[in-house]
């Protein structure tokens, strides 16, 4: 994206120079119920966004697994530390090895008329990085790819050594961004509430004089719904900050700027793509 | 850190260009009980390393405080997913006013004599990243200062506005590395066991839309004691992987190859700081 010729980058330089310039209000985005899964855990509800646009075959899959009741009652089998909580059915079960492998979905070709909310350039791991439609992602120009990257909360499928080998298996960072996953795995989701719920799965990964953990007391997922399948009284409705208007981009810039007198010496304008926290409210 | 004149680097060339060459057993580092706490939460134990080697007078204060019980029964009143859980007694109660206040060891100089094990160069935030005695570092050779990098499970004491007003109030980062406060917050130690009971913490704060969380509601500490204080047979004894040594060298110069067929396409060979797993074992 030239952001030189953009007016929002007009108004974001205001912004910037002028912080009284900052005052467009977030505007908000309804999450569709079609789109959104209730994620039900012992611990919690969780709210997980799909994201069609980016991967569809994963989201039309897992959608049709969802309504089929595939993850009720599938466990949290894989829980690392600073890693990822990974669930899905019994390794090679009959329910396991009906599914059907899906081709990855990791990346896509950006052309011309392809535009994102920058938020930097000189990342460690891509060109570029930003957001589409509230997904944090990176974008390198010369290579005319963009991709969802891998932060905190993210929901992407497990799979094998080969590239076309996930199913159903997915997997949920739940701390350090995984940054070095990225292009290499199809993120089709992310966590838009519970983080919380997903971040107190039980390990179940040990370390080395711990004893381990029996596979019954792994978490379950309770069971994982449509939300537009859920009973109109137990929906969980969520809108997000629109990520492609004025606001969003001022609120980038205030944040690069730490115009706060806490910051009493500033840090360097950088911004971690995986480090905006975006706006979410519960609408009921 | 001039790694071309290190023998480490040597070894490490030679793991880079040979697999096999990269063999040397993890070498193990005791924690000292007296350099331990324990920090036995509702959910379960934590145990924190101090870092009396970076952060002198926080550590010297917060062990005072520890060992006085002044941490038994506060609670984690500032929560935010993604962000910290901090704790610490009433603000503004006789115990919390009591306290000293410290000055900030938010970094320190080096020397020509000065080393540590480098991750790498050409971080966001700095110049150079690596590890020193078992801690996330960054280093700006140009300006000889190094310090501490809020990686998720860092501990650092709370300040006002001022650089010198931090005195019992702590936090812990629970998602995402918080690398913009890095140098203008004190650091002083890190989470080395239950991190899941830090990240299962309460959150406080809540999004639009939701109920206030009642603050009798807000995790409770149960009890926070030097481990040497803590009896015997419940003592939590820790073994940290030695970050000073020719093995470790080895599996940050592996981690970035990602010699593995997992990995069908190699992503960047780079090592974010704060997503690099130290080993750890429980000796009891």
């Amino acid at each position: 994206m030239k952001l030189a010729i953009q007016p929002l980058y007009v108004f974001s330089l205001a912004c910037l120079l002028l912080t009284s310039a900052c005052n467009a209000e977030t505007e908000w985005r309804a999450l569709s119920p079609e789109n959104t899964v209730l994620m039900t855990l012992p611990q919690g509800k969780v709210v997980i966004e799909l994201a069609p646009q980016f991967s569809p075959s994963h989201v039309q899959q897992f959608s049709k697994l969802v309504k089929e009741g595939h993850y009720d009652g599938n466990k949290f089998y894989r829980v690392i530390d600073g890693f990822v909580a990974q669930g899905g059915p019994e390794d090679g079960s009959a329910k396991d090895k009906a599914v059907p492998i899906l081709k990855i979905e990791g990346e896509w070709t950006t052309d011309k008329k392809w535009s994102f909310t920058k938020v930097q350039d000189n990342d460690l791991f891509a060109e570029q990085t930003g957001f589409k439609d509230g997904f944090a992602i990176a974008h390198n120009p010369s290579e005319k790819a963009a991709w969802l990257t891998h932060c905190p909360g993210t929901i992407a499928m497990a799979r094998g050594n080969e590239a076309d080998s996930a199913s159903s298996h997915f997997y949920i960072p739940n701390g350090q961004a995984l940054r070095y996953l990225d292009r290499i795995m199809t993120i089709f989701g992310r966590v838009v509430f519970g983080m919380e719920h997903v971040q107190a799965i039980r390990r179940t990964s040990v370390i080395e004089g711990q004893p381990a953990v029996d596979s019954r007391d792994f978490t379950p997922i309770v069971s994982m719904q449509m939300m537009s399948d859920v009973p109109k009284e137990q929906q969980i409705l969520i809108e997000v900050e629109n990520t492609e208007t004025t606001a969003f981009t001022e609120r980038l810039v205030k944040r690069r700027k730490r115009d706060n007198p806490f910051f009493y010496k500033k840090p360097l304008p950088v911004l971690d793509v995986c480090q905006v926290p975006l706006k979410t409210r519960l609408v009921k």
